[in-house]
């Protein structure tokens, strides 16, 4: 370990970043010396995250986010900052030397897209034509060597993962009509009335309609994957699971596809890919199976009646849309295996 | 009460005929006289639904089914029978002289439907012609006085209250694409490997893909409410509450609509109608506020970007969804007010 | 209802509160004339209470608390606000001539317990000599007429009811302890890192102990009812509900004394009581029976092995643990039947 | 692993089944040779366990039980098999060599005890005084090397492992009065109204008062260990969670022990073990913390006003109450490194 990569945490007390230090405990190749972040500082991780006392990172000391310090003692940054935060972060670290996998939105859009979607204008739009899509299974070879890696979002992921390959065989065509549910720990550790257990058991709420952040997001990525545009509306809804992320997206069927071509061609487009599994006809996608894991489950249906094609995915939004992606990504950046340090069985029932 | 009309609960150890049970003790015009079943045969309605045991009819014998005995002694009949057993019992009650409310799918469509969609051959098409589509707010005049209500689904009863009037105005197009979710009362007390807590928590799981029956129900009763066909496509999700449905339905959207036209549509569409709560642009539908009352949360979107409607329905499964639902039938048929013994304030949180 | 007794409702934006409007919102002799509280100000009944928005108290805004101006409009006052400040309230609005009903735990124990269990001097040790504890089933006599009656705690209304039948008769004997699991909306809406839908789903936790406020009450309350000092000792836990309280009691079993005399003692302590439902030996208590509902399920198991008796008892913390009780306390001081307004029978499942 | 120890798990299809051959794909010592069980016999591993698709061992068929084909081709048996069935299966095993770990209780009693608290006579007798009972943190020196492990239940772990220490330094004395609260999975996949999604939501339910078999085996566990005997009653009560098991145990507070003592005495027990977690006074047991991994969390207070010693203790009712225990067991059979294949970090929330 004495020789591992230097690795910083930034956003070390949400959610993602304390999955980003559990799982990044059993890398071999990455050694945690920066924890930092803006709600916790000065607290230590497991001040943060009683759950990871018993890991050598749980004494370190939260910093303030002082990017210069940060530089100096990581090589490697992990920003899981909150959106609009991060981009006033990472510039000066990528500046200084380090290499940065951002989680956050801030570096996945054009400039353009900023004040619709997010409500503010990019401060460093230079920094986003530098930036790599970071979806693993479909711009590896992007990603290799990069120095600025956009993870994607957990919505995203699933439907970019199950739709492109559709999309650019002509199995399948725009506009996507893209439905969502997802557990609560995607608000993160946010106090809010909403995200009470009071008003969340025995609720399923849509929320953000149509203006969810994941919808360009989606489009772009898409596009970039398959060389073919694709417009796509977006409803989240929020259901009683903490983890967990399920997408359903209906798009038009292309004429003569049936669901047997459809799984073909996943099943061909992600032969090899350790973190997909592409669900049979007839199988059932339950994202339980995927709690814990780096894994996204994909299956596709064609409905000929409506010609209507539905690409199914379900994920752990924390892992494979967060955290294990991250690691994913700086495991391909690095070129060590793709899958060291990420789980693909999950803890069952 | 000694004058009310004398009313059999057919099914009484499910969980629907538990709150037609529950529901119909507060209803000043109906007295049961008959509880009647399958499965739990012998025992009495307090043995089936221990929550129960303060109610009249908590002593009530359920009995073996016996048509003619149930005819003697009773008016009016809810049948929660399961799909394919109602058929073969009804027709015989109302030959018997009963009118009946049946809450299964087995009087919602054409005789050509049940072998493809229930896979079964109907028994008794003949009845088909006869049935009512027991929909309240949009049927009420032909459900006065008649004589075989066949209530409609969980899932459609949301999809068509939302959908028919943007469809009759041309607001949307079809085809339709319905996303579903709901709790596991909708499953009701069948014990199998899927009905676990310890499958069911954490999990969301799409199943019955596109195959599920209320597909047609939900394409039937659109074309009789709206005057317009639809070819509609359904993918039904099972998340971890008890009770809730929400549906998401994609149409496309007709030339010019707003967010604000299809909101108005609604509103006029449903102006005095008791159950029914639309949502204006940005409010946010929550299947909890529905749960334990008769009340459908209906809210339209309009996605001009992609060319989308988005036409969300939120209702409790078991009483609007079912239970409430038949006995707003009831209410209808006899001429008594549509309100009466159905609750629309939720048990809250 | 225009002659009802006019009613105010303080602390009108919480779970109690809004249960107080629903349950209140049914009742034939009370018409709610004032809404007030601290926190929601100046916003209507239906803008903390979504759910209620049928309801004609929902468009009432909440008033900031005046007690001159809420005495001269209600008569009835039911106080909802939080220990500490209640009694900050409350005796000016019974010097002004108000009955009321107290929800805290502000006049539930003697002065000098006060600093210890709720960390604060008490600012009108007077009116604790006033204050009846409403327990209904216990206390009927002292509560009719009654000018200020302190509302149970959800804890020790099973406890209490169960134990002090038992001790008084000389089947059991102190020390009691007192293991009590609870629902997430015993916690109101406070949004804490403990309240959150993440923090809660497959969490149990113990809680302050040995140190909750509800202890001194059950032993004041116990030794009231049953003539016998009794010391309690009380282990809150969390568990991942919205509703119910089940407390289990481990008491000393007296010489000689059976399952069956220890039921025969519960029952014929309630013989006739509408809220209570005594279960027989092999019967399971389940809170999910009692939700929504004033019921209080007891059950009492003797182990002779270990000299023990168990005392079980559970109930809807907010109905019969809060806004429920607060209403049947109502009745029994105004002499109205004392079941006015108050369900016993659960939404279920 | 060519030259690991063949290990067979029995009862393959369980949850406990489950989670051992989910640990043990990551035993650099054991290889999986076979598995058996009676369920679910003549499919894979995979059909019972979707989620384990990934494992080398997904692809086992699970055998029908034939305890000489297991013997010739396993060393080592973990055996999951049910309360009564273990027993008849275990002794051929043994007699055919193989050392076996056994998950029932069905060697963890005194032959005189199973009638009473299993309801079967006992038919293998001689084998009990051979079994060891495998809690690792006070029985290693005799787990090391023994033939068969009585592999603890998951309510007496965390009590024994609580109580023993105290109990022997004479800190507290019985009896015992023991208060468990379950997940779900304690019920396996057992398909019964009482295990359903929608009769365990928003239920706690106490349930075998005061029967449970578990009873017996904390005495003679705690007499085992501290030397000293004590009487224990137990009541287990359901609440949803899928896993976690928190037990509350009230005992006598010996003279002048305080909660400092309590925790220190704890603290000093189990100095240097990996999977213990003593809390000190002011902390909070959470379950959720000790999900998957083969962690207990422990803590003790005095409550000197009531003479009452408080011990709670919390784990994973299918690792360290399960499959993990069975693993440290094995590993300590065997002269592994005890944490070896074991986790201790929560995947959390």
């Amino acid at each position: 370990m004495a020789d591992g990569v230097r690795a910083a945490v930034l956003g070390a007390s949400g959610y993602a970043g304390g999955e980003l230090l559990r799982l990044l405990a059993g890398h071999p190749s990455i050694e945690i010396t920066v924890v930092a972040g803006r709600d916790a500082a000065g607290s230590t991780v497991a001040g943060s995250h009683p759950h990871l006392s018993a890991l050598p990172s749980s004494s370190l000391v939260i910093e303030a986010i002082d990017t210069d310090a940060i530089a100096s003692r990581a090589d490697l940054v992990f920003s899981a900052l909150p959106n609009g935060v991060s981009s006033t972060v990472v510039p000066a670290l990528l500046g200084a030397g380090a290499t940065v996998i951002d989680l956050s939105g801030d570096f996945r859009l054009e400039a353009a897209a900023y004040p619709e979607w997010y409500g503010f204008d990019h401060p460093a739009p230079a920094w986003l034509d530098e930036a790599v899509y970071g979806l693993p299974e479909l711009f590896a070879e992007r990603i290799a060597g990069a120095k600025l890696v956009a993870n994607p979002g957990c919505y995203p992921t699933p439907v970019v993962l199950g739709c492109a390959p559709l999309l650019a065989s002509g199995l399948i065509d725009g506009p996507i009509r893209v439905d969502g549910k997802t557990g609560l720990s995607g608000a993160g550790r946010a106090r809010t009335d909403a995200t009470l257990f009071t008003a969340t058991e025995e609720s399923i709420r849509p929320y953000r309609i149509p203006g969810h952040q994941h919808t360009p997001e989606m489009e772009r990525a898409l596009t970039l994957a398959s060389g073919r545009a694709a417009a796509v509306v977006f409803t989240p809804h929020l259901v009683p699971t903490v983890r967990g992320v399920v997408t359903t997206s209906y798009a038009t069927l292309g004429r003569g596809a049936t669901t047997d071509a459809l799984t073909a061609c996943l099943a061909a487009a992600y032969a090899g890919c350790a973190f997909i599994r592409t669900l049979p006809p007839g199988g059932m996608v339950d994202s339980k199976r995927t709690r814990g894991t780096n894994v996204v489950e994909l299956q596709a249906v064609a409905d000929p009646r409506t010609g209507t094609a539905i690409v199914i995915g379900a994920l752990d939004n924390l892992i494979k849309g967060a955290a294990g992606q991250a690691i994913q990504n700086a495991n391909l950046v690095h070129g060590w295996p793709e899958t060291t340090a990420l789980p693909t069985i999950a803890v069952y029932p």
